[in-house]
């Protein structure tokens, strides 16, 4: 624990109640990522959390994952191999240089200061008004800032813990659990029977795996790696490619042809796996047909692209996909608002009903607030290799 | 007129009506194309029209258009420097090699004799039992193979025209006009209130341009020439930009600002222009924002693709696009059928009704079916210049 009261505005000690008004001023560190004139900083900057409005709690961070979506903020556009300290022993630092070619992409957070850190957990240690009986319990919660000492979060974006999930069980709770669900979501409504999904072996595509198991649906998982193949074969997928083989290209169509899948959720985003996606969809749907169209077949294909882990563009061959295609983004939040709130409040249900199950994260390394800025670390948890997974608490140091 | 009666199957002569049923063969031209091993053959094929069903016409084709959609079937994947004539003088045939690239998206095509010419307009020569008031009166039609002396119909691909409209007024009533208006309707019943159309100096492109100006939907018209520009303008563009300009990328993301486009429709396919059009668009939506977002602007971008005039892959920066877009195919059968009868109905009325104004196509050369197998012929209107537009005219020879 590193935060501690201070003086209120009135000069009063912090954490005092007054006429059932809390008045309080609490202290703590957050990581921060800051873009400027073609470099990028990381800092643990010292916050002031002001008194919470009637709805808001403060949580006292236990738990936060490293998700790929964070190295996105945290890193995004960084050279990682420029990598400096740049600070103190107490105060740590590092600088990264950003190349030129990604500067444009960026300007928008020029010499803003971001929080990071997509979700977490922790217990709540002040309230406002309206909120005051969460005080004590643990919660998880969702919406940026988390890899800090202190949070204060609005109650709707927090959700108490059952009793006895710890707070690394339950720091995950949104950003895999709904993302995953997310996608059998969207492929039912699209009408779709079966999936392809790439860079499968990640924490969120183990759970797609087991979601898809659970409900019948065919899952195509794509890997780059045998050690990726064998994770998953672990964790039940009965198919799985690795695109490195040499006949992957044809195992592909395979499997597609196979399990009839129409729809594919894509983390690489940039070269040519989403268009061999699209195209072995097509040969599917043409292997179907019985009589030869110049457009192709009237099956309708969709790829979704969620992720960037290959940065360069994404090359479409699409006039082997036919004219009924579509490859479009997805990104949890629009996905969640459209649902609507009688989906979501059924995905939810789910993700706590399997939440040691399903939907459990294996965390490789516990690192603490100071420990994510030493290079080694931060190089390890960069790398996202195959089964590792870090978790940070800010309890740790 | 090339065709001729023969005798029908009973060995009557043909023509003749018995029992009051109609006896006949018919017999005529067609131009066909074939892909085998490796190369393409156009050839005028003598084609025999047996009797047509209780609800078939036949129909003297007079006139039919060559719309580059035409050129994507006759010519596709041919490489046409390697033209080579291989036939007689009474029976024309040209052979092209298929360079060893482009092979596999032709497999589903060889061997099979495919009738070329999507729409055309003529005069109703035989008719089955349940249209014989059809005979004799003039009609549009659809469905491929109008590249003929005679067309065997069903009566529900047929529209008679209006008294006084001349077949080659008749003959475009589909393919531009219905993907013109077919445009706007999507884009209106997507929500979108301003458009970019490429490619835009096409007949198809003028008619767009004369819908929008009608409709008041501003529309970004993109071309590759100053000649396009000044053509456009001809019929009353505003926003034309040169895309072989140098500050192109510029006044692309300037003219999608300020009307607010966030719609595209795309001929071209191949290469980038797609991908600058993507980016324009979600510029001109995240400078209307007031606070960064890693995931870009919320507002949604959409790019269809019809054509293929670049057949090199499709590039896409989409890290440029945030995550609110979709790049799909856009084809008019499927559209029209989802768009259902009402708004198919209520389209053609508005074809029908500015048949010689809004829907009129200028061509600048009339040709026969022999002349179409010219090797010059062919050439000029492969080349689709800026302009020129050809219509084929079966009883010219």
């Amino acid at each position: 624990m590193r935060f501690r009261a201070v003086r209120g505005h009135d000069g009063s000690s912090g954490h005092g109640h007054r006429n059932g008004c809390m008045r309080m001023s609490l202290t703590g560190r957050e990581l921060r990522s800051t873009v400027s004139d073609g470099t990028l900083r990381l800092a643990l900057d010292e916050i002031v959390i002001d008194d919470p409005a009637p709805d808001e709690i403060v949580v006292r961070v236990e738990a936060a994952p490293i998700n790929p979506s964070d190295l996105g903020l945290l890193l995004g556009p960084a050279d990682v191999t420029s990598m400096r300290s740049d600070g103190r022993a107490d105060k740590p630092a590092l600088v990264f240089d950003i190349p030129e070619t990604r500067r444009a992409g960026v300007a928008a957070r020029n010499g803003q200061s971001l929080g990071v850190g997509n979700e977490g957990a922790g217990t709540v240690v002040a309230a406002g008004e309206q909120a005051r009986d969460w005080i004590g319990r643990r919660v998880g919660m969702v919406g940026g800032g988390m890899y800090a000492d202190l949070r204060k979060i609005r109650t709707r974006d927090a959700l108490p813990l059952p009793e006895g999930v710890t707070p690394a069980e339950g720091a995950a709770l949104t950003v895999n659990p709904m993302t995953a669900l997310g996608f059998v979501e969207t492929a039912r409504s699209e009408g779709h029977t079966a999936i392809v999904h790439t860079a499968a072996a990640s924490s969120l595509g183990q759970m797609l795996q087991k979601i898809c198991a659970a409900d019948g649906i065919p899952l195509v998982n794509i890997v780059r790696s045998e050690e990726q193949v064998e994770l998953l074969r672990g964790v039940g997928a009965t198919i799985v490619l690795n695109s490195r083989e040499p006949d992957f290209r044809t195992r592909l169509v395979d499997a597609v042809s196979a399990t009839g899948a129409t729809v594919g959720f894509d983390a690489i985003g940039g070269g040519s796996l989403g268009s061999d996606i699209m195209r072995a969809m097509e040969k599917g749907a043409v292997n179907r047909m019985t009589e030869y169209s110049r457009y192709g077949s009237s099956t309708f294909k969709q790829l979704y692209t969620y992720g960037a882990l290959d940065l360069s563009p994404m090359v479409l061959d699409r006039l082997a996909f036919g004219f009924q295609w579509s490859v479009s983004g997805w990104l949890l939040t629009p996905f969640l608002q459209k649902a609507g709130a009688e989906t979501v409040m059924r995905m939810r249900k789910r993700v706590f009903a399997e939440l040691t199950t399903t939907f459990a994260t294996r965390y490789t390394k516990t690192i603490g607030l100071r420990e994510a800025l030493e290079p080694g670390t931060l190089r390890a948890y960069e790398r996202k290799a195959t089964g590792e997974k870090f978790l940070i608490d800010p309890t740790l140091d």
